[in-house]
């Protein structure tokens, strides 16, 4: 096939993905994880009940796929923010209040959704998550090195360990109530990460 | 029935239902959780098949009870470094550095266990689990309080934002290679609970 060719079919299948993808978000916004059939998915997406089926076997493959989606748009996000101009002390406070956000919006959601609870227990956690998750504990691991190097925080604990730190303190923002309670943990977080000892900071 | 019938009889099932749980943690620990059968744990605790079954239904049954009598020894663990004489300040640190080695510890077994990792999904977390969470952040918010109140640390964020800070932030410890990193651990959360703009601190 030419490769103009294939870069067709490749675009076209992407776009029938995004749409089922979609539609399921908007289904399951409106109707809960139970509410939500293979058919309803084809027609808000517009699609034929026959092709949904040849990209997904059922509603589970769809939700873990839009799950999949999620995590990479924030991952993708975040590395924007880290790679802003501006000094590594900054850009790690402007990641810490990113990442605190999208936690405090996610339970938001899944409070204002009433089968919200369900999510989690029906995807398996997949290789998919834990490679995310790999993924943003090297990101934020980097850029603490590189705030560690600059002396905008301490260096006496490794940027792994303070990398682990900052992503387990920052899910609380998932259980505060409001979006300044977010911003006020963000701060607690970064002051945990001061040089001891240093009254300058 | 007079009451010290009543009483025997009440001492007599709750020692049943500790062998039980007894004998379950350590066939689980042998074998993994889908290796585990109630004919094994009744000859373990020593008590008939029979007996068993009168008790709990099924293995299922058995770990969960196990595992609400793991957070309630947790709790109470906690609770009596909590009370213990001494200032607000070093008692905080105490209870923080119990909770990120309870942390370390559980994660530390269920890396050893090879079907660990089936438990979280086996143990719809229920409602001790939900009260339990719930008593363990009353538990930090009224010693930050008192923490607070002494001076020890910060008080322009409420004692219940910073016990969530503080409970999310010490569950990294499950993930750190090391008790000495989990120490570090705890030292950078206790950091983040100093007063700000404070050199004395």
């Amino acid at each position: 096939m030419p490769k103009l060719w294939t870069d067709t079919i490749e675009a076209h299948r992407e776009a029938v993905r995004e749409a089922a993808l979609d539609a399921t978000a908007a289904l399951v916004a409106e109707h809960g994880l139970t509410g939500v059939k293979m058919s309803q998915i084809a027609t808000k997406a517009g699609i034929g009940r026959a092709t949904l089926y040849k990209y997904f076997p059922d509603v589970e493959a769809i939700l873990s796929a839009w799950h999949e989606r999620q995590i990479r748009s924030h991952l993708t996000q975040l590395t924007e923010i880290r790679d802003q101009d501006g000094d590594a002390g900054d850009r790690l406070e402007k990641v810490l209040n990113a990442y605190a956000a999208i936690q405090f919006q996610r339970a938001r959601h899944h409070r204002h959704e009433p089968h919200g609870a369900e999510l989690a227990a029906l995807l398996h956690p997949g290789e998919h998550v834990a490679q995310a998750q790999h993924h943003l504990h090297a990101m934020f691991r980097d850029l603490l090195s590189e705030a560690a190097d600059a002396g905008d925080i301490r260096d006496d604990v490794s940027p792994g360990e303070l990398a682990s730190y900052c992503l387990h303190a920052l899910t609380a923002a998932g259980s505060l109530p409001s979006d300044a309670a977010a911003h006020r943990l963000v701060a607690v977080t970064l002051a945990g990460l001061r040089r001891p000892a240093d009254p300058a900071h």
